[in-house]
């Protein structure tokens, strides 16, 4: 594969799936708000970029992944962004989770420049990133997202293209609601049967045998059955996904109640210092609740 | 294999694991307080018991499967029940869903008289007890459940043993809550995703693929995509199996508004004359709150 | 005032509520399962009685204070209780929290023997149980209250008739519902008060002049702000009223996702010990929740 | 009273508060980005301007009156806006109900400007405006909170200064959650008492008398009872509050499970078209739940 990628972002995830590009034989022209963000990658082979319009420069396609909507907003829309200072393919790949309404009227603006722009959000966490192994939930334009496409295959194996604009987005926030629903439900299991006095390590290979069976209580069940809850996917980001969730409910008028709920006890964990931690930190609510010592 | 299996309580799933249990060579005496819910089974090599005292006589073991706690009270504990009337191998199991203290009561009562008691209830449904492929959760003396075993193993196909007296029913309880949340989980992202306008059927196949996946995603995500509410296990069984959960739970001081507040989406389900209908016309109260027809 | 009543249950609000019959001019026969409780009351003027049916032998009129269904129906319905000896006036009145289902049916067991029976929950708690402002929910037979309204007019200041039998626990579980849910609504603003550094006293005095004004916020708001915890409505006993409201609630499919939600928050509360302070130790649970220490 | 008042935002409230102004002896200068809106007070001796600078030129007080938080700033720190054109008093007084942290940073701006910035948000709808009662929470420097006094107490007749900039927004917001969870627990005794078959304008009565009395109850019970939606406080005016009050409880990490329950009612009522219908058409949510018809 050839061709030249201006990165915008190079966080933990970003890092990453910059390196994946690098291994699959694309030219990486990196930016960051952080300078030293870049340049740290120099001897990797990524060409550090001192602005968006630089990193832009040459490229055939700019993927961004940043943390939130401003951000991506800043990059696009703001003075020296991609608007203005397109790459040469005309071409841009958000990666980032973001709202669904910005990522429609980028998408908007950038067309009448005539420029693509691609939602193209991921699963699979840091783990997903460093391995390539990324699943990738792509809305926009046909012709957009199959010149996207093999780029997107660098950084992750499940590449789906799931409807217009925005649409990756939404199904993104979906797959949150989800995650942080599963999430609660092994939670109040896990509460229960520990009250109870059942064996959770052998409970939760039962019921992963069964109709109560998740990739949660799969993967994350361990960790929070042994109450480990530094690793994963981090409970700050995940507040901010579901505060995604929320206002594209609000501005569509669906009442998610279960969503709303959950998302008040990731605001109690956040409260006890447990935003840097991985979503399993999620059952200390629970062992508040229930005047229990975790494990 | 054989042996003689008193078969207490032929409801719809009674009738297929007597079935399985014949088709494993065993003798079956059925009863049930229908009195030609047995005899219907004679054709089939069921002897027909008028009483709970007649299916146990001559009987190995003697197996219930009833709707709820009172029921299987009074088969074993009521006058003419198998406390006094027990089978001549002194093995009672219940497949059926009760309370976990109940359980440990009859337990408690049978052992002192020397019987044993297995708490043996599955997961599967209809389906499963058909093919015989039920999950199986137990509690109960460890050398009771080697004995229970093989005539287990003729109704279903993963067949563990939980711990204690009550920790069959205590799982089974675990699986249900989660089930119930799960699937609440389904109904927010599939009421979500068409007020958003995505192709539904592909957002589930997407989301299979990664941290938001669940057997209920799988299972009955289609139907409810489009709005098939007939088949499977019934809202009102499931609303039942709630009661158990928060009962336990209320006595063990175990806060779980999770499940709390999707139990009450069961009741409106019920209270709209979806009792009889699979858990998927969960789906028909996010219709209702979202003002959106079905599929 | 002349006349004789039978109290049964002299505890904590039954004390208080036999004393003002006798200040009212009442002759008071008590009898209590603790023997000593009736004795201790007998230079109060109390006669105490050894069993039920001595406790109704002469009485024009019996009333019962008791903790929960269960013993009402044991004293109205078991061996040696008012169905097979009652009082010479042959009326019953129920002064408990109970089922409403459960009063109807001994409506109808002792209407059918020409008994009456009036359900007559109280509110005002032990507060308005001594001073004698209780106010007296009823429900039953027009002429049974007509009769018995004299009798609670010793005992409470606001006396009110509101439909057939069960009607009066029917108005008082609502009442206790929405007490549940103010009292949420109060620890809600006040730990969001507190976190934006308001002066919670001056606030609630605010409050009270407009549309958030309830009795939770008058009487209990300056409680939960100095996070006095003791005295009141004890915790444990709502939660018994809280399981009534549920049962009602099941029973004629009313979903109460509110009630669903606070119940857990009391039962949160049980679990650290507070079950027998006061509600408005409910506040506790957010002091939990924002880890922040209490006034 | 003597002085000029520059009004800005003459809707529903607006108009009736500079109503309250001229008839207390203020002279009005209006302003709305409706140009019809100010004119058509003319004759009642409101002078239209033309701008915001033109309703600040020669005013001691500005008071802004404004949907939400991006009304108030665009008018405060825009182009043409309060802070380049103040009153000559040098006080803005906002009494629109916006977001506690923009106002902290309007206030701090002005401030370094030599403008005070009283926030004043009421509670009291159209009917207190109208009457001149509205309750209004001040917060703010004392001095500028003493020279706002005489110009809040043409509007209203409970006028408390809360504390610090931001404080009367607080106070507001925590009385707007009471407000919404009072209100559903209202909701839910109504429905239960409905199915339970209780003549719901009694219920209403006795409830008042004890500890079940709220506002909510007293004022929104009648109109709930009887069905009657139109009038009073609009549920989507009160969903815009709730917004609020979830962004400050975020950004404090203030965990408020009641009113996120809520929310989601409230959500659900706008869905069905009810937005622009008085807060008491909450209940309706609870005629669906309850599959029964309204009175």
């Amino acid at each position: 594969m050839t061709g030249t990628v201006g990165f915008i972002g190079l966080g933990t995830m970003g890092c990453d799936m910059a390196r994946n590009l690098l291994k699959a034989g694309y030219r990486v022209r990196g930016h960051d708000l952080r300078a030293d963000a870049a340049r740290a990658m120099a001897a990797e082979g990524v060409v550090p970029a001192a602005s968006v319009a630089e990193a832009a420069a040459g490229a055939d396609i700019v993927v961004t992944m940043l943390p939130d909507t401003p951000h991506v907003q800043a990059v696009v829309l703001g003075e020296g962004g991609l608007l203005s200072s397109p790459p040469a393919g005309r071409l841009v790949v958000d990666m980032s989770t973001i709202a669904p309404t910005a990522v429609r009227e980028m998408h908007a603006r950038l067309k009448a420049a005539g420029i693509g722009f691609v939602d193209a959000p991921v699963s699979g966490g840091p783990q997903g990133a460093r391995a390539g192994t990324l699943s990738i939930m792509a809305g926009g334009d046909a012709e957009d997202f199959a010149r996207a496409r093999p780029v997107l295959a660098a950084m992750g194996t499940t590449i789906n293209h799931v409807g217009e604009s925005g649409a990756g987005q939404t199904v993104k926030l979906c797959n949150q609601l989800i995650c942080g629903i599963n999430l609660q439900a092994v939670c109040e299991a896990i509460a229960l049967g520990r009250a109870a006095g059942v064996d959770l390590a052998q409970m939760r290979e039962v019921l992963l045998g069964g109709s109560a069976a998740s990739w949660m209580l799969d993967r994350l069940g361990p960790a929070m059955i042994e109450s480990q809850t530094a690793a994963g996917f981090r409970i700050d980001l995940m507040l901010k996904d579901l505060r995604l969730v929320r206002e594209l409910a609000d501005a569509l008028s669906v009442p998610l109640p279960g969503t709303a709920l959950v998302t008040t006890q990731y605001v109690e964990a956040r409260a006890h210092g447990e935003g840097g931690n991985g979503n399993q930190a999620l059952f200390k609510v629970y062992d508040r609740m229930t005047n229990q010592a975790a494990a």
